[in-house]
């Protein structure tokens, strides 16, 4: 893997880079070079297209009427569809619905009710996991276990054997760190444990083989890699043969089997669609659809191999200014970010969206960069890490203007 | 209440109309009379207006930042405070999440947890917030009882007595009937019971005084009368001094106290944020907030009685054709819709749409048309009567072209 250590060099890259034309997809604003996609993805040009097809055609013009004949109805499952092809499941076992926390707790909740034993989260993971843990326990009684950040504890073959269910990012939020699926799901079915995969941080960017690594339940949000819209709605990929075994408590009408005979009683729909609830936001959601299909013949290994060029290009030159990164080292696999210390991180931060490098900050002292291989060239990498060396050589993030705190994204 | 008997006698309710103005604030599509606004409200042109900022300025411009610099972290509580002087609660006791049925779950089992006993919902409603209470005893084992639908069991004072929570409907989607809050809620406090109102139907039409009712715990749709947009968030209302006091089990990160310290253990927000779950679909979200715009200054009671007079005038026509009608009678307290029996039901829906009059069909035999007053005149239901009488006349709907089934909405 090679690392440029001249613009001239990340230019060579960029032009022999076989993701190129995706950049073409988007229009990213003038004078920005934007390295949060990790948190809120850029939009594609087609999803604003579509977005602006739903509201003034779809639902000005065509009214109610579009639930059947702009296929409405069926836009949890096409673009379920969509996402199942990118994290490497067949194609029926994803629907898109609600978000990442309300998905969890349904997985949690089925497997449960199927299975009743402990149920645990990874300490230090995005904490929404855990939280919706806490509240299946208060609510169930279930048994609440926080398996150790670090440590023996940590690692698959430290499960403690009376677990049941786990809940477990793919992609740290923080350090970027890869679990290894096959590993963990290895360990987990000699123990009879079933894993949550949480895919924020993973699909759209690392090369999944979600089916074959032997996962079964997964959530993921829809506004990260995948660039589906501030708060895009979430999916759920439950595998087809565990699906007809598990019924989920939030059995809202979207998920019954005949919604539209307003029975009295609950019939859960076949596969993952009994993972639906109510109705869901279709204007969001259609801008997801049209997202997505820029995946569309796009090697997942190839997106992954490119965030690790980009990722260690930013890396070595942050080495190079004498600071410490939290995130798996240069050649490690790795997700799309790293995350620096810095005692004077939010300053930082600010000095660099004021010179339109737009990172963002997590408490207390990290400053979190995110390389989108769909738009985020080897030269935008390059460019960003002079001006950083320029902001911490002059230390501009000195000036006062940059102190003042806002809520934090 | 007049009822006109001649299109010029409705030209001139029109003239009237306190709402007449409302009417160019929507952009309806040209030769449609559209009676569906009960399913899905047309929309108002501020929002298309705000659905193309949000995209095209605060996504595509702004990206990441525009979660604090366009008040995306608030529109939760920006649009639930709107909602709140619609349904007449106090403005910090509403914030709009997730869809209807998930905040019937969080509410009934919140409530559930901090006093278990029965839970029931009415038979007969709309079956989501059935489905989710079977989907609730399932998990817990709480026992469930289905209260009937007509008779004195349908009464409020004929609630068992070791009833704990009941769901129940504000306006009937089938029938329209109004119920009577205070009465439910006098009966309901008499034996500690705790009704979960689903205002889907209400909410934006009816003059709900919902605080002086008595009422504590609300949920309801923003794709119908609030005109939000198709499967625009749901709201959850819940009066203060009862929020503190409960924990609802989808404690995902957006309800935490402190979202952005990303502490391992969950501690709940103030009052109904502590409803909130995870990251809300923002573009769907921004639409909503920009249609509740509409209701400001608007008098809910000039809004129902709009709605009675419409209705009126339409089923005043329907009977003179001979239908019979499933909804309270001309004069009588009604929602926004009224729904027909007749036995080629579908067909006659089908024959009406095809000559511009939306209306819709629900299973077995019934025709529903809604009468939003925002942009529903009294001319339209004038014509719209026309051509029912046509088509009936006629027996038009006998064409085969109108038996072909799809789905329906």
């Amino acid at each position: 893997m090679t690392i440029a250590s001249s613009r001239a060099q990340a230019e060579a890259l960029d032009a022999t880079d076989p993701l190129r034309s995706l950049r073409d997809q988007f229009q990213l604003p003038e004078g920005v070079i934007y390295l949060d996609g990790n948190s809120l993805g850029a939009p594609p040009k087609a999803a604003l297209a579509r977005l602006r097809h739903t509201a003034e055609s779809e639902w000005r013009q065509d009214l109610v009427k579009s639930w059947n004949t702009a296929g409405w109805f069926d836009l949890p499952k096409t673009s379920g569809a969509k996402i199942a092809t990118i994290i490497g499941v067949a194609p029926d076992d994803v629907i898109v619905t609600d978000n990442v926390s309300v998905n969890v707790f349904k997985l949690a909740s089925a497997l449960w009710t199927s299975a009743p034993g402990a149920i645990a989260y990874m300490e230090g993971e995005f904490p929404t996991d855990g939280y919706i843990l806490q509240g299946l326990s208060q609510l169930t009684g279930a048994r609440l276990l926080r398996i150790p950040e670090t440590g023996l504890g940590a690692t698959p073959d430290a499960l403690p054997t009376d677990l049941r269910i786990l809940v477990k990012s793919t992609v740290h939020y923080k350090t970027a760190t890869v679990a290894d699926i096959s590993a963990w799901e290895q360990a987990a079915a000699h123990k009879g444990i079933s894993i949550i995969w949480d895919l924020s941080h993973a699909a759209g960017l690392i090369d999944l083989d979600l089916a074959n690594a032997g996962a079964q339940y997964a959530v993921g949000c829809g506004y990260k890699y995948l660039n589906g819209g501030p708060g895009a709605p979430a999916f759920i990929y439950v595998a087809r043969k565990a699906a007809e075994k598990l019924d989920q408590p939030l059995s809202g009408w979207m998920g019954h089997a005949a919604p539209f005979d307003f029975a009295d009683d609950y019939t859960p729909a076949p596969g993952v669609q009994r993972f639906a609830s109510g109705t869901p936001p279709i204007l969001s959601l259609s801008a997801l659809d049209a997202a997505l299909d820029l995946f569309a013949g796009v090697s997942m290994a190839a997106v992954e191999a490119k965030a690790a060029t980009l990722g260690d290009l930013f890396l070595s030159r942050c080495v190079q200014l004498g600071l410490q990164s939290i995130s798996p080292t240069i050649g490690a696999r790795r997700g799309g970010h790293i995350a620096l210390h810095h005692d004077h991180a939010y300053e930082v931060v600010q000095a660099l969206i004021a010179q339109g490098v737009i990172g963002d900050f997590r408490m207390p002292d990290l400053i979190r960069f995110g390389f989108s291989p769909f738009y985020i060239q080897h030269t935008d990498i390059w460019d960003a890490a002079e001006i950083l060396q320029s902001i911490l050589a002059n230390q501009s993030w000195r000036d006062p203007a940059f102190a003042h705190r806002q809520p934090v994204t």
